[in-house]
């Protein structure tokens, strides 16, 4: 890539910089939620950064919110922790939701927020238990601590997008009574964001795209409405990992977000080019 | 340029952007003051007013200040009024004063707002008049209404710049009785540089940078200092028109202004390439 | 006059301030908006800035709105310039719309500026332009760049006013797309005033006020409600240029402005002898 | 004199109010500390309440402080209370205090208040006991709690000028323990007035001004310099009450006070014709 | 109570301190209304102010009501001023206004804020009549210059808590001309209380609370709702004192004070032990 | 204790509440740092989490900065991670880092939030690689990512503390290249609260205070000076983990830290009882 930027003509750079221009002006001061991780953390965290501090610095307020599946079952293999089911459910009992809330709050929103501040002083770490963040509920009580999201009070998110600063959220959540859950970062994403009132809520995934069928990369769509997920929804046309997303996506733009979009993190800067350029990177939701 | 954009591609849209993010760090916030005008002012207006808008919306602080030399000549022409010289000196009576007021405030100053403002109510309009903002003298008696700079009052600027709006300066200056002059726009782009502690004072030019040999196009330098440009003035290696910008360059970067650029504005975007690029185009002065 | 002030002793000298002090108190903060110009501006100018700057200096916010059609005619008839007509209307066409701005922008409102400034750096010149102030759309189309407003957004005027400055307004508007066009000051005035919200609306004119028998001077109000203006309206007892006065007096204080007032400006220090003073100077336009 | 306004024509009101001007704008948001009180307090209180609300009104910062000394006396009278000496000088014992206490708080202060409420509520009666404002110490042991001012806090006062209130001060003090203290108004007035850095402080006296020789009224000085007031308090050309306003004047001035006067209050309205009007009614006191 | 403490140990003082959090938790920031006064004010002056000084230290908004009924009493019977009544019920002529004025805001709030102060200068004395604070009106034309509450204008107060001061305040009000009244200090404490939105107002009295039958100690209720207190009023068994504050209590809580509360002023400390205590010491009035 | 307190009567409560009275006045506002953690960690932490909540809501503002070595060392006995030392003193690589990061950020300050947010949401957790907080840089190549600080940037504790939170710490820093470091808590405690010109820091330890002789309880020192524990450490009289709180606690006193204390964390709410009541429960260090 390098080499063909040393390619790039003084115009040709000019140019791309001015395609900015509108979309500058018009996403000046909104804040956008980028839903990041799970598979995708990994070699592209730096490419990540770069854009999310990029964002930040032409004055979009950019909260970051991440989960670390993965990552947590990496360390219970280490510590020989084998998990349990109900239903073919996997149960977070007391100690597995330790090592989910180590990994999470303690890893993988530690590496985000390095990789965000190899800018500058521009990242803070927050959990979702800090001043009432994310209240939460069991989801199921025989899944043990799995929880969802009962409410949220996005006044340290604001207080910190007010000091200029990229809030990192690790998605615990906690109940009236100091317990802690771990809650699906896709669903709370879509809660801060509606919290928030944000003009866009973004969720970076390994894949290209909604597809109105599944297996055929042809389907994918640049463009879809809430209603038109709905009945993607009920076809079973959305799988997997992608439903939590799905789903979060449509309550978020009904629930007054902006937009969202599903984009295909590896592309690199993929964030970027979605937002500053007209070349689109993925699946848009709109009203 | 626009079939050059076409032919780029997603990863060289996001490296040209992705370039241009530390240059955004470090200026986040920071006044740059431009020249614009002269010769320059012309088809290529809208060109700079991309510019400078995209400047602001990234979060500089910019202060356009022009002057219109032609377009007053061209005026007085129209009015059928002939210069009057004293020792080869063109002097500005009360009439011709009135001439330059209404070209440069009502005119000139108009255009260059409106073209920015096609972006957007950013835009404002303001003459050294205004709230005591160029307090004039003067030059010598025997010109009439021609003035040079006695004091800047930078308030309304700042006022202006806090309220996230782009200032356009005309240099019509008043005295303490409220008699107009008119002053030398380069003069008084350095001086309001000074005034409100500038990270950057630009010039746009219709030459190529500072030469050390005027007739030269090889003797182009990247940078200079101010005391390579009182060297330059004393061999009379400087010239003409640039005399005034290269005199009020050294003076501001001596009174405390971060750097100043003399540019070719006959480069398309050329205050974007050099304030975001690795691209220079023009001369630099550096303390 | 001077000599008549000689005559006055101390204590009807304290008498006059002391009258005063009930009218202070209720506009204390008030905004008040005054039209100037036309036929006015000349002579008195300099008596008119010692009003406005006294009514700023005891606390009201003021705003001036000008026009300035003959000082418009006197320039175009310099350059030679022939005025075309439709149906018997005189076409603004560009060249026109060019000469108007200069002389509004360059010539009148800096001339009013500068009167202001003698008492200190109180006032700042506003083109319609500035900033969104004035949203304008054609008049009619074969009449070219003449006017009306479509919105005004008075924010800049209300960062001005909160700055303490007395902004002075041209009445040039432009469209959303940089078009600028040629609007009647009495009714920008009007439209300012109402969106400003003001406690006045002001209007210096060269008549003794309105009469229900135009050719009677006999028949001067001293008051009148907005509907006997439009039965006066409907009845052709206002005529040529009081009827923008008129129209944008009735609406504006339709709109919310609390008193539109139609003052004879001839009448040395009117404006403040009608809010300060129980000796009222022409007619005061009531609910 | 209501019938000598009857007959100003509108020209001479006009004039009037324009001699006022260039006072306006030297004095807007300054600070005016004016002694009120003592033999001065009676009929006229509402002609001083008219000048003082007629200062705030107009935007100068008016703080009011005032003695009592005659109405204390009243009441001890009534009280069949003896006033005790100590070497010819009046000792002030508990019950005393209580009684010029209740005097001075609960009644001098009322009526200033109450006369200044009549305009709006614009006024607040302040006791130099108040977080702390007037910290004193004993003037003399043998004389009991008779105070000087050790320090002066003007928290309060700043507080309330800030919110457009005039504050008023009745002259007791209190020690670090609690223990509240009679403090002679006229020194107060000074230390308050230099605290507060005041651009004026007014005494309102029943005097005519500073003479330079006692008996003879052709001596009354329209300006004196401190050092002039030293050599007359040295010659002993002040006398009796007027020691201490003179002394405080001088000291004031000393310390920053931009200019003291000392007025004839029994001219009406010598307040307003000293600071409005070319018309001096008093002495000046100057550097 | 000294070698009480000097008994405690570390642990029993903790356990004291630590039974507060929950209350510093739940008021922190809230108003406290503390009717103070009449026959309460003595002995237990520094008892009382240690407890609201201590209320305001830890973050709650205080602000004291007083009457002084004796103390008036007291001053009319030193001058000889005999009492008129009309109908059984004593008039307040000018003379006694001014008494009773003189008394309230000059010795006894005096005296309250002086108690406060020893603590640091946290409190300022405020008079009814200051800044529109307390509108009234006669209650009876026979009774004369006693007056009743029209209004409340909490707007000085405001500025003093804002300012982390503690207001006391003096019931004397006044109507739109001026005209000052005493104001029964018990209703004008609930209208205070309400004015602002109080979350508590307290009266300190000298009985052990609300009971249902007047006579029999052992009838005092712990809590009662405002039906309850309408009830006992329409069976007679509220008496003497005790109506206004019992009526004015009720009306404060439906007008939206959290809670109002009849405590035992005898009991030291009593303030302190109610709010920060599982401790009662009187009735606590429910919606 | 519950039973002790039952015992207590209503004067014996308000003796206590009173007796913190001039400590919560002369505290007011102040910044406490709080080391807590290491050893102290366990079942003590709810009363902990009382103290710093109360003082919290009693208008100090709070800083807690933990460790958390055992817990470090438990997680790394269970991964099978087998400690390697240099010269005797043990090596932390980039596995170890990441475990203590884990445990540190991921579940001692989860912890320690948790019991503090128990009460209300008043507690955020902050890692020392947030917004530049702590920045460090190596203790000693040969331990690998052991660091020390370099500089604390407070940016981000000031914000927390200016919108009423207490900030929770983790010591982990990161140097200018984002590279994180373990950093002993006890030194980054002494460098925060120097930052932030705290009032007091504070060490809750193990132990009974600051002996002159190690081994006699009798020599346990209520107040020591900053050049009497230069002397301590010098003669080897302090020993092990003591010796980073005493130099870290006499630097923070030079440094401009009010007081520095090392408290016996064993004792129930030494932290309360050593800032609210005349009991002290360990050492206080002086200048």
């Amino acid at each position: 890539v390098r080499a063909a930027v040393e390619r790039l003509s003084a115009p040709e750079k000019a140019e791309v910089l001015v395609e900015a221009l509108p979309y500058l002006r018009r996403f000046a001061g909104a804040v956008v939620v980028v839903k990041y991780g799970g598979g995708a953390i990994g070699e592209d965290l730096s490419l990540f950064a770069q854009d999310a501090v990029l964002l930040h610095s032409v004055g979009l307020r950019v909260v970051v919110v991440h989960g670390g599946g993965p990552q947590i079952g990496e360390l219970m293999d280490r510590l020989g922790k084998v998990p349990q089911f109900v239903d073919g459910l996997r149960v977070t009992d007391a100690e597995t939701l330790d090592i989910a809330r180590m990994v999470l709050v303690g890893k993988v929103n530690r590496d985000i927020v390095r990789a965000l501040n190899v800018h500058g002083p521009v990242a803070v770490g927050v959990s979702g238990e800090d001043a009432g963040l994310l209240l939460a509920r069991p989801s199921a009580p025989e899944l043990g601590f799995v929880g969802q999201v009962e409410a949220v009070d996005p006044g340290i998110l604001e207080r910190l997008l007010a000091a200029a600063v990229i809030p990192v959220v690790a998605t615990i959540g906690s109940d009236g009574g100091g317990q802690a859950f771990n809650i699906n970062a896709d669903t709370a994403a879509g809660a801060v964001a509606e919290a928030l009132g944000a003009a866009k809520l973004v969720y970076l995934t390994d894949v290209d795209g909604v597809r109105t069928s599944p297996d055929d990369p042809a389907t994918v769509q640049s463009t879809v409405t809430v209603d038109e997920l709905d009945t993607l929804l009920a076809q079973g046309a959305v799988r997997g990992g992608m439903i939590p997303k799905v789903r979060s996506a449509a309550a978020a733009v009904r629930g007054g977000v902006g937009h969202a979009h599903i984009l295909d993190g590896r592309v690199p800067h993929a964030l970027l080019l979605e937002i500053f350029t007209r070349a689109g990177v993925g699946t848009m939701v709109d009203r």
